[in-house]
């Protein structure tokens, strides 16, 4: 067994200190974690947007968790789980006229933590005899498959 | 300069990841640590429901970050910022009858990271002629002054 100085150890203990602290981000690239994530949950939205507006529920329901846990809110009721919420959207918007054309506009996106945002936005649905419309608080986490929403606030204007 | 084993400083390595590992909770710490964070957001709420029903607007708001990015949004509406927010609630409740008595239940509270969390719940007003009620997302972080509501997005039933 060798042996090495106790400076030689004091400089392999600093640099392991440093290497791991060195996994706290700078502002740069926190800027670009940043802006990666706001992509990402970006993403998202337009898959989902997408997948609405050729009527299909099942690929706008890959926005969201696949789990127990996921919650949809809106005026006094809570859905909650995903196949659960899938079956109110497929009940709620039974015909692709009800459907209509969906966008999705004024994103704000904000970072939590590592793995948790916060999209606030406004939805809008373009019909042939109403144009419903409002707001929407989504959190969303980083799962396996990418962030997924997890609970949704979703209010419509009076 | 001494001189140590190189296993010494293997050692010395070893003990500073374990260490700095340790700054992350084991799981009884954890719920522990989830426990005291829901106490804090219940009482928040507890500090808002009791204020609200003495008629103190003013108080009712210290559960609310005092910053420009705290958002309160229903129906097809942001406000923005602690005091608009503030300006809202002096607009929508101008008497002590509108105010009514306030209870909040079923909470469900979520932490999000270290320093935010999501609280789900039912608000209800007890008033003079009807009794509006609903559910709300509210959004916390924590503070230099506590835990505070950073985004709130309240939804009536219809």
């Amino acid at each position: 067994m060798g042996r090495i100085s106790l400076s030689a150890a004091t400089v392999l203990v600093a640099t392991v200190i440093l290497t791991l602290q060195a996994q706290e981000q700078s502002p740069a690239r926190k800027t670009r974690h940043d802006a990666k994530i706001s992509a990402a949950v970006r993403a998202v939205l337009e898959a989902q947007r997408e997948a609405w507006n050729r009527g299909d529920i099942e690929a706008y329901m890959d926005g969201y968790a696949r789990s127990d846990e996921t919650v949809f809110v809106s005026g006094d009721n809570v859905t909650r789980g995903w196949q659960t919420v899938l079956d109110r959207y497929k009940k709620v918007y039974n015909s692709r006229e009800k459907m209509g054309t969906l966008t999705f506009s004024d994103l704000e996106i904000t970072l939590l933590s590592n793995d948790a945002a916060v999209c606030l936005g406004r939805w809008h649905l373009q019909r042939a005899n109403d144009e419903p419309h409002g707001r929407f608080t989504l959190i969303l986490r980083r799962t396996k498959n990418g962030w997924r929403i997890v609970h949704d606030h979703t209010s419509s204007a009076l």
